[in-house]
């Protein structure tokens, strides 16, 4: 079998991000976040890349799905360990986003990971949920499991620190 | 303007990645890294999706390069943190490998990230630099600086504990 | 006032810890822990150094309280952050060591503590409670949390990784 | 042999903390830590209760000694990690002190310790040191190394994340 005939090929689309980082800082937190769920704001490009999407959101919670594919592999045979960590920073970043008022931001000062099972192409749709933990004026953390849909199989756990921006 | 004025599209290709996989077990860990950075042996997917390249190895370290582009961006308007994540997950994962002998395997227990400072489209090129802390039989522990190839400026920094699979 | 006015002194007393580093490896993890909060195992030097004591245990989840006090105090005038790492990671390795059969061990790979709330001598009696997230053959975590007991003000939380040694 | 043959004691001595927390405000940090040195400034309580010293601060840096002792241990025959945890959070915390204007406070928002090998009270004098790796003007983080002082062997390294309280 040649080289050639190996190459496999994916394409995504993705829209200007400035309409969404705009609305990000006029709209309260949850409806900017629950305006994307609902398809009236475009997802973020790194959604269109990495083809997962937001499903629900509530204050302080929010949760992702994605399908693990053969394009997020590792060098080792498996999805990457950033793709679990990309989607758990979000999860918990959108949790702590629906708690802001309009016009405060926040920035996220750090990330960890905690890898429990490895993700595969035949792994099945996976869900990633996160939930804010403490909520303050400067500083908010939150909480993040990444499972299995089909069977709540936990694949990876983790945690955040972020920094509220007035 | 309108919406479909504004959609972007980008496309990228990738190899069967079960080759790289294999070679990774039967070769010893510094050996198959140099092979990915010769082009002997093909990148894996995840290099593709982010279009990141391993450009140097050594043995306990490895160097990553990067562009920062706009299909990256998260919903506040800049690069997703996950994509940090993924390039320093990369750099110290495979700064791990490069210990290993043929037939030994590695998995990452977890990760950590700290983020200094946000990227975006007009960065420029970044490097990640991943660097073994221990290597002992059971475990193996790493550390990894995120910076701006131009001018040094640190954008990231992290850790991450890996188990050593024999 | 004197310098000499000033100072005030504790003592504690502790047993030879041989007896429950012994135990430790003979018993089931859940009766050598159940064994320390019965009293029928001395506690380790540890919880006499800090005044802290297991009070109730089950299969992966371990509960400790302890009394905030002056003389745990850091150059900045609040209860020093180690304290409160060192309750954390007791009660997440007393959850991890409840799930071990009799003659394997554990150790203790990474620790994180996120701090909410600093502790003084005003803030009283403080519970750590421990539970394990994911108990693999080689590998298991566990979350824990800090709390007031009076009012279950959330005061610092962490995860830890533990290598299990067979 | 019986359990009163068994038991040991420690005291220690402090001071009433409040004058080296209200120095921690007026002067500027690296003096502040300096005249902890010198020992124009009483040590912390934390300092006395675990028998640790500050040896010497520079702009960004601090090292501590300790020597690891019997009355340190856990259940499980080792000094016990948050003892670790506690001498890496001072070094990183005293690392970024050094670094802050007179009136300016930090706190610590999280720490994160990876345990490479254990103490013990033949394990001899040990050295951390604290390095600050970025100071911002809202956030600073720090990385600290714990290791033997006979031969450098590394016991644990960690990181931690403040945040800048002005």
């Amino acid at each position: 079998m040649s080289t050639v005939e190996r190459l496999r090929t994916r394409s995504f689309s993705w829209q200007d991000p400035a309409a969404t980082a705009a609305a990000a800082m006029e709209l309260p937190g949850l409806q900017c976040m629950q305006a994307i769920v609902d398809g009236t704001l475009p997802p973020p490009p790194i959604a269109r890349l990495l083809d997962f999407e937001l499903v629900e959101v509530q204050d302080g919670r929010a949760l992702f799905a994605m399908q693990p594919a053969e394009w997020m592999y590792n060098p080792i045979g498996s999805v990457h360990g950033g793709i679990a960590a990309t989607i758990l920073d979000s999860c918990m970043g959108c949790a702590v986003h629906t708690t802001l008022e309009a016009g405060v931001g926040y920035t996220t000062a750090d990330l960890q990971v905690r890898y429990l099972r490895a993700m595969s192409d035949t792994t099945g749709r996976v869900l990633a949920e996160g939930r804010v933990i403490h909520r303050g004026r400067r500083t908010a953390t939150a909480e993040g499991r990444l499972f299995v849909e089909s069977d709540e199989r936990l694949l990876a756990h983790g945690s955040t620190g972020c920094v509220i921006l007035r």
